[in-house]
């Protein structure tokens, strides 16, 4: 977990003599097939999602998104008619320029493609799997999905409408026609895949979330088929907020286990009867062990779980100091940490890739959750909240998660859309800017230059009898 | 990951009116089932072992185990018998003993529990399905292994009648009759787990290794619905080779990619010639992507494949550094490196820890391949050795995997056994002991004092004309 980048492996060389070598750790192709409105889509994005956390690069090429780039505006379900040999044509172009993305992007270095296809007939995956495996030597995994559900398939026909490209703009009644004709063409060549055919395969019945998987190994795949089990498609609401105000807050002090100031204490009443007039249904709220997310969430009538993978990122020698004082005890670090916030582990301590880590059972059981309050810590909810949210490892420790303050994500189709609820109590800032100057030469005006303001306890041996005073760098 | 520490959740706390809490990131508790032979125990074991890796605390109570403890020594099949009410109760006891050191096993703050049972029936299942849900609140996955397959079949009949203690002297075909007995006493009462149950399950066809998931989730159920594709029930044997001796070695510097000394080469060369007059069918060579691993490998007969996750364990600011000149240059990292050498990274490097994550992809290849020789480097090899011989992390970073040795591990039922076959080409030792004094505050003597001896480049400028001098701490 070092090292967040692509490693590309070096081609294998066989001496002489020897047959075509084995390529264990070439590039992976996923390639999902399957009729419209099963949740390929989806499954294809939450797989690259969670590949990406887990230190590959994964990319999600969308064959929709390639035929839209080649025919705009979509006109309707005729394109889609299995004996129109024009439309059929172009539909295969906008394949093969995915499958070249695919291929580029493997070639480049990163590790996993996702080819999020239809690929209805046997015909066509042979043409897929023989031009991944066969002629560029990848890995190729189908992920089929099926569903007979009509329930699930009428949910799922519902966020098609709403979300898909094709539909913005159209009647609804229309559009729903359309889609209706659009799938009962592909249904006229469908060919469920068969174990005849001899691919390494996960079948997913979207419905049911029953997984079957035939000749599936090596490390990317194996995950993708524990990857799968924990994607849920319903669409889903999740809330998260920062415990309140502690009293380190106040102190600038990093870490530790100090119970809430007065400020915070009024956010947990606030937080309370805001949520409990919410009236959210089976409501559950998950907080960390540590004593001032659990007197946030005390007033909140709901079950609730107390997670150690929901602890603040743990800052090892530096707990307990404020960032004066850890510029003045270990200046090499503090300077270590600006230049790579992501990566740098406090001595003894974590760093944000660690936390990634550490919550990924979080992220397991929020992805099949709906209606769960979080009630954690500015560095795990970076965390949490920027894998729903497609961030980058890089932005996570920079992202804002205010205190005093309500985030709700609701699943959009295979994004979310984020919103604050601002309760309106007053707290101090606690976030630190990455300063300009990042050296380990540099000098304390310079480290401390983005420090946000706080009150500091004076030590009372060399200044006895005074009271807390307002630290403000600058 | 920088945790490896078993983390028990606080129980949940439901306030009133709110009916039976989720216990979300409660133990698990992992059930295998199946006809005895169908390879349960063994994937019982990779499972565990994966599970430990993972930063979980599983451990494997096998019913077959506390049976022994209770009745000394195994007389005959008769004892599995279903209508002999006596044996019966005795195994119900046993299997009572194992379930009752799983519930201890959880209580104690460990995450997963093993029951490697066979739990034949339907009320078997129900009984310890309720026992470990209903009664402990803990959560419950079955592993149900089935195997139709003759072939495989007789394999694992082999492999029993070999490793089990039941037949331990006893005579070959007696054992082998024996065994045919007391599968036949189980037949008769086994009912295949069906979806009517109701309980998460995930079938295993341990001939094809096809799998079939039905209402798995959770983050650990998800991860052994993945481990579980990249077993392999079949005996294998693998061998591992540090590069030869590099220039670095010589030098006592650590990291880097220097090239082979004089008698690194000579250990190429005599490592080809042993490794090809072994003619090993279908050998596969992985080495590292380091110039010393390379060359270390170049003269074998086989397909080679150079792999990034093989590289030694990255050094950061110390790469390239003797262990001197780290001392001088950084004595606070030397001194918390040497305190807990499994958990240290190294300022812009690594640690075992992420190590052992790293080579992970190369393990799970590894689990499923025969006949692979792995060249690689001192920590690198601690970790994949040590993975399949059931190290603990801690035992990690002091095993021992010495310069100029093949390592030979070959399977045994679950177990692993080892071999050193050494070339005899003389080299330097690079194995740097645990110093008594870890402390950041000791002297560069105490610091140095287990550093073994190595040569030393004097400075030019300061010694012109001087060559290479053997540097030893006392």
């Amino acid at each position: 977990m070092c090292h967040i980048e692509a490693t590309q492996e070096k081609a294998v060389r066989a001496p002489a003599g020897v047959s075509k070598p084995p390529r264990k750790f070439a590039g992976v192709v996923i390639i999902t097939t399957g009729l419209p409105a099963r949740g390929k889509s989806q499954l294809a994005h939450s797989l690259a999602r969670r590949l990406n956390w887990n230190g590959e690069s994964a990319k999600v090429m969308r064959v929709s998104d390639y035929r839209r780039k080649r025919l705009e505006p979509y006109a309707s379900h005729e394109l889609f008619r299995p004996d129109h040999e024009a439309n059929v044509a172009l539909r295969a172009l906008a394949q093969r320029d995915a499958m070249q993305d695919c291929a580029t992007w493997l070639a480049s270095g990163n590790t996993v493609a996702i080819l999020d296809a239809t690929v209805v007939t046997r015909e066509q995956r042979t043409e897929v799997h023989d031009y991944f495996s066969a002629q560029l030597g990848y890995r190729v995994l189908f992920v089929e999905c099926v569903c007979e559900d009509g329930k699930t398939l009428e949910s799922n026909y519902r966020e098609i409408l709403r979300h898909s490209l094709d539909y913005a703009g159209m009647d609804a009644a229309k559009a729903a026609e359309d889609l209706r004709l659009k799938i009962a063409h592909y249904q006229k060549t469908h060919q469920p895949m068969d174990e005849a055919e001899g691919y390494p395969c996960i079948r997913v019945n979207t419905a049911t979330m029953e997984i079957r998987a035939c000749k599936v190994n090596g490390h990317v795949e194996t995950s993708v088929l524990g990857y799968l089990a924990s994607v849920s498609l319903k669409p889903h609401t999740l809330y998260f907020s920062r415990h309140g105000e502690s009293e380190f807050n106040v102190l600038g002090k990093i870490g530790g286990d100090a119970v809430l100031s007065a400020r915070g204490e009024r956010y947990a009443q606030a937080l309370a009867a805001k949520i409990n007039s919410m009236h959210i249904p089976e409501l559950r709220v998950l907080t960390s062990r540590l004593r001032r997310t659990i007197a946030t969430a005390r007033g909140i009538e709901a079950a609730q779980e107390h997670v150690a993978a929901l602890n603040e990122l743990y800052a090892g020698v530096c707990e307990g100091l404020s960032y004066e004082e850890m510029q003045e005890q270990y200046p090499q670090e503090f300077a270590w940490r600006d230049q790579d916030k992501l990566r740098y582990r406090y001595p003894w301590g974590e760093s944000y890739v660690d936390t990634m880590k550490r919550v990924e059972p979080v992220i397991v059981d929020l992805q099949q959750a709906h209606n769960v309050l979080v009630v954690s810590h500015q560095a795990i909810l970076r965390c949490i909240i920027g894998y729903f949210l497609d961030k980058t490892p890089e932005e996570l420790p920079y992202m804002e998660v205010p205190l005093h303050t309500i985030i709700r994500i609701s699943s959009q189709g295979f994004n979310y859309k984020l919103e604050f609820i601002k309760l309106g109590i007053e707290c101090v800032n606690t976030t630190r800017l990455k300063p300009q100057n990042c050296s380990a030469s540099r000098t304390a005006d310079d480290a401390l230059i983005t420090v946000p303001a706080h009150y500091d306890i004076p030590d009372p041996w060399r200044n006895p009898g005074t009271g807390p005073t307002l630290v403000q760098q600058h």
